[in-house]
C-alpha cells in the first residue's frame, strides 16, 4: 500500500518515516511537511533519513491534497489544522492519526491494539455515518497510551480508582516546544491540557464497543503530569484501586500480558517488560520502544502501585500508530 | 548557647553552619567531622564556608565525646552511627537530630514546629524514661517533612487518604551518594527506605500528642519516591482525599497558613506561598529555604491534587532542625 | 538620576533591574518593554520581581520614546531594533546598552573598566562628532568580558597569541533562544556570530585610546564557542602566549588585579579570584556575578593555559553595564 | 579464536562484549571480573547483556590467571593491576589493553589503526626484548584516540601546534567515577593525569617507527580537558596550526580520510565523518561509535580550528581495542 506522512519533518514524522523505512505492507511514497520544507530532499532536512528516503522530495501540504494518490494517511500534523485535513482525506483514504483533533468524536476509536482492538469495528459505524470510504483512527496522547497499556492486565482484577503522576520527556513537546531555559535543573509540574487528556481517554480506551458505541469504563481517575530532564521516555508512578488485589496474580498478568502474539504484526514487540527499577534512559528503546516497562509493583490499601515507562515517540505516537494501521491490515480493514 | 555540628563537611553538615552562621541565640563553638577532617580548618575542607568559621579546626568525633562542653547538639552524621552517639550526648545535653536513628520510638518526636509543635512536650516523657538530663529531637526524612507541611493546612478538612508521587533532587544523597552515570538523562523510581519513611513519618508527625504518648494518625497513604535529574529541591505530586472538600476555602487555608507567626522565632518564614506552577529551580530558595510552594490545586473526586516542593537541604534537614531548636529555646525546654 | 531600563522583562533586563533595585545614585523610574507588556505590573510578569518595582507599571518602547524624561538609559533590547533606538535616544541621555548595534563604530567605547577605563574618554570624540549631548557606552558580548577580565593582567607579559575554547551556558540564549531538545545531554558547537565577536571585541577592548581613536590590539586571536547545559556561567578554556613567562609573577598578577579598588563604585567586587577547579555552579554567583574565577594556570611552551568563568548576565552583560555607567558617573561624565 | 574480556562488567568490558558479540575471527569465552562478581551469571549483573552471554559465569581474575587457556585478551581492568597481569599474560598471549599501565613502554606500541597501523610491527622488538611469546598492544586514552583519528589527515600539512580543549562525557569516568552531585549543572575543568596522557600519547601516536624504535612527534601540543554533562561522547574544540594551509585540500583530507578501506577488518568503518555542527547526542553512535565526526573547519592564522568527537567508549576505548586485534589478526600476528 502507498503510505503518506502528514508532518514528516516533526518529531513524530521523523519517527513514522524510521518505522515504515523497509515495511512490509506500507510503503511510503509521499513525504508532506510545511511550505518552507516543501522542495527540499528529505535528508537535507532530517541528518539521520533512512537511506532509502534521503532523496525523496518532500511536498507542501497544499500540493499533497490536491491529489493524495495515496492507500493510507499517517497524520503528525498539529492539532489546529489536522480536523479538516483528516476529514477531507478520510472521504477516500484511511487515516491513522497521532493528532487529537477527532479522538473524542463518539464515531472515532482511540486505539492501543493491544488494549482495545475491538474498539477498530467503530469505524464502520463512523463510515456510515459520515458517508466516508475511509476513516479516521486515532491513537492515544503519549502518557496515555503508555499508561493504559499498564492497565490492560489489570482489568481483570476490576480498576475502580487511578491516581498517576507523570514524568514526561523533553521530545513530548517536539524540536522547539520546550526552552532549554524552562527546564534545566527543574521540573515542571504543567503540560497544557495533558491531565485532561489522560483522564478522558484513559476511560475512553478501557471503555466497552458494544457494536454501535463506546462506552466509557467508569472507574476514577485522576492524573498529575510533569514534565523532567530527560530527552526520550516518559515515566509514570501509578496507584491503582482493585476490587481484587493479589499481588503474585498482578505480577504473572503483567508478565505474560501478550495479547496479539498470534497476529503477527510486522511492528509488534511484547508490550509490557517486568523491570524492578524501571528508568527512562536504561529501558525506553526496549522492543524498539514499543515495548513498555513495569516496576515496583507492591500492594497497598485496596489495590497495588507500580512504576510504568514507554518511549513517548514510538509507544505513545507514531510507533502506536503503526501498530494501529498493522491491526486494521491485519483484520482485513484496509 | 554554645552549640557543636556534627558531620559538618557532609551536605547537611554544611546547611547547619551556614544557617546558624550569626545566629543570635545558638553561637556554633564546635565543627566535628570524620578522622580525616580532623586538624584542618573548616574553610580548607568546605570553600564556600561562612568566614566566621572559616579558620575554625575541626575536631574528630572521638575528640568532641571525650568532653563535648556544649549547651546544644545539632546531628548530621549518618544514621549507622547516630544512635549512640545520640544517647551518649543526651544524657546531659538536648540534641536536635537529622538522623533517623530515634525517630521511630515512641518517646522521641519527629517535630516539624509549624505541623505539630506541641509534640515536643513528649521530651518530658523521654527525659523521664530515660533518666537523661538533655533529650533528642528529631527532624523527619526530607520529603516527609515537606509533605508534611503542605499536609498541615487540610487536617481540618479530614484526611482520610495519600497518594504521594516525590520527585528528589540530587543533594539529597548527599556529595557522592548518587552517580552522576547513573541520574543523567534519567528518572531512577527507587530511593532505599524512602517510601516507607514518608508513609510512617507522616502518620506519626500528623498524630497526636495526648500528654503521654503519640497516637499516629489513621489516614491511608502510600507513596512512590523517584529521583530527577535536579540538584536541590524535591517536588512531590499529591493526591489527597478529605471527608470535606470545599476548593476555596482550601486554597485559603493554604495561603493563610502561618501558625508560629508569632514566636518570633529567629529563623521563621512563611511555611507555605501559593504559586501556580512550582518548580524547584525557581522556589526551592524561597524564604531561604524554609518556606515550601503549593499549587497546582485542583479539586478531585472526593478531594484535591496539588503539587508540592521544598527545599532538601533546608526545610527537609538542617533548617528544619534549627527551627525545632528554636522552637524548643522560646518554649523554655533549653 | 533616574534611570530607564529598555527591554526590562528579558533575562538581562530583569538582571538590569535587580542590580539597580537599591542603587544609590541611579533610581529606576521607568521599565519599558514591549506592546504585549505594556501596562502590566511588573511583579505580573517576573514573578521574582525586586518588591520595590513589583507594582511598577511597564510602558511601552514607543511609549517611552515619546517623552523618555530620565536622565540615565539601560537597553537591554535586542540588537535588531537597538541601532535606531540608541541614536535617538543618545542625542540627549547618556545610553549604557548592552546590545551590539554601535560596539562596533570607531567613535563608541566597549567598556569593561576593569580593563581599559580610558577608553570611556572616546565619548568625548563621540559626542562631538555626532552632535549630540548624549553618548552611548557598550559593554562587550558576554564571553568576550569573561575573556577580557582575565587578559588584563596579562597585558603587562605581552599577549602575542589567544586560543580560546568557550563554554557557554544557557541563559546566554535567553529566555526562550534555545530549545530543550537541542542542549540536553549535548553540546552544541555553534554560536551565531560569537566567534567573530570574541575575536574583535577583544581586539579592540585591549587596544589603546590615544585621545582621538581606539587603535586595537595586534595579537592573534582565535576562539571556538560551544554551548554546554549549564544553566549561568561561562567556562573559558583559554591558551595564551605571551612575551614574558613567569608563572609565579602571573599567578601573582592574577591574585593582586584589581584596578578599580580605590574608585568606590557601588556595584564594585573584586574582577578576579583565583580558585584551584573553577566551576560555574559553584563560582559563578562570587561576588554578585560580578567576580570572575580564574584556575588551572599552568605553564605551557611560550606561554600559559587557564580556564576562567563568569556569570553571563552579570559580568557579562547588566552587571558590567552597570559599573560602566558608575564609572561615567564617578569620573564626572554623568 | 578463543578470547577472554578481562574487567568484563565495567563500562568499558561491557562494551568489550558487545563489540565482541557475534565476532567472526574472536569468540569471547571467558568472562573476567572481580570476586564480587564471580560465579554470577553475565545477565544478572549486566541487564542489557547480548543474548549469547547471559548465562556465561563469570570467572574471577585469580581463577583466571591460573589457567587463562585462551588465544587473546581483551582487558578492561584498571590501570593500578593491569601491569602485573598483563605482563604475566603476554609471555604466552597477545593481550590488547585499555589500561594506560603500559602504553609509556618504549616497545609497546599505542595503536590507533588508521592513524600508526605501522607501529604495530613494533611488537617483534618487544617481544624479544622481552622473551615473550604473546605481546601488549595498547590503545590511547579516550579523548587521545579522537583527537589522533581528526590529526592523522593533517599529517601532510605538517603540524606545528596543537592546542585543544576538550569536553568530556560522564561515562568516561566509569559507572561510579564521577559523582551527579558534582557534575549536574556544571563543567569540571579537571580531569587526572588526562591533559599529560592527550599531550604525551598522541606525540607517541603520531610519531614514527623507524624498525627498532617509535620517535615521537615534535610538534607543540597543550591540552586542556573538562568534564561537562553529556553521558557518552567526548567534544574537542581544536586549533592547529600548520606549515601549508590551504583549507579546501584539509576538507578534503578529511572527507576522504580512509585508510584501512581495504583490508576488510570486521568492525573498520569510515573513520571520519564531517558535519556542519559535530554534537554528541546525535553523533557519537555514527559508525557504531567507531567513526569520528569532524566539523566547524576554519582557517585560523597559520592553521586551522575545528571541532571534533567520537564515543569514548567505542573509538576511545573498547572499539579501538577490538579494530587493534583485527588488524593484527589481518597483518598476520595472531
Amino acid at each position: 500500500m502507498k503510505a503518506a506522512v502528514l508532518g514528516a519533518t516533526g518529531l513524530v514524522g521523523r519517527t513514522f518515516v524510521k518505522l515504515l523505512s523497509g515495511h512490509p505492507w506500507f510503503k511510503v511514497s509521499k513525504l508532506v511537511a510545511s511550505e518552507k520544507s516543501a522542495g527540499k530532499e528529505y535528508g537535507e532536512i532530517v541528518e539521520d533519513s533512512p537511506k532509502e528516503f534521503r532523496k525523496n522530495v518532500i511536498i507542501s501540504l497544499e500540493e499533497f491534497l490536491k491529489d493524495p494518490d495515496v492507500d493510507i494517511v499517517f497524520n503528525a500534523l498539529p492539532a489546529s489544522i489536522s480536523r479538516e485535513v483528516e476529514e477531507k482525506l478520510a472521504q477516500e483514504i484511511p487515516v491513522f492519526t497521532n493528532a487529537r483533533a477527532h479522538r473524542y468524536d463518539e464515531d472515532v476509536p482511540i486505539l492501543v491494539p493491544e488494549v482495545n482492538m475491538n474498539h477498530l469495528g467503530i469505524i464502520e459505524v463512523q463510515k456510515k455515518n459520515r458517508g466516508w470510504d475511509g476513516f479516521i483512527v486515532t491513537n492515544p496522547n503519549c502518557s496515555t497510551a503508555i499508561l493504559t497499556v499498564s492497565l490492560a492486565p489489570l482489568v481483570e482484577f476490576g480498576i475502580k480508582k487511578v491516581r498517576v503522576a507523570t514524568m514526561q520527556a523533553i521530545s513530548g513537546a517536539g524540536f522547539s516546544g520546550l526552552s532549554a531555559y524552562a527546564i534545566h535543573d527543574n521540573v515542571i509540574p504543567f503540560i497544557n491540557g495533558e491531565e485532561w487528556k489522560i483522564e478522558n481517554e484513559s476511560k475512553k480506551i478501557l471503555g466497552k464497543f458494544n457494536g454501535e458505541r463506546i462506552e466509557n469504563a467508569d472507574f476514577d481517575i485522576s492524573a498529575i503530569a510533569t514534565r523532567v530532564p530527560v530527552i526520550h521516555g516518559h515515566t509514570e508512578a501509578v496507584f491503582v484501586e482493585l476490587e481484587k488485589v493479589n499481588i503474585e496474580e498482578i505480577r504473572e498478568a503483567f508478565d505474560s500480558f501478550d495479547p496479539l502474539r498470534d497476529y503477527k504484526l510486522p511492528s509488534y514487540e511484547k508490550p509490557i517488560v517486568y523491570s524492578e527499577v524501571p528508568q527512562p534512559r536504561l529501558h525506553r528503546d526496549r522492543g524498539k520502544g514499543l515495548t513498555g516497562t513495569v516496576g515496583r509493583l507492591e500492594k497497598i490499601n485496596g489495590g497495588v502501585k507500580y512504576v510504568t515507562l514507554g518511549h513517548n515517540l514510538v509507544r505513545g505516537a507514531a510507533g502506536g500508530s503503526v501498530l494501529n494501521a498493522e491491526l486494521a491490515y491485519r483484520l482485513g480493514y484496509l
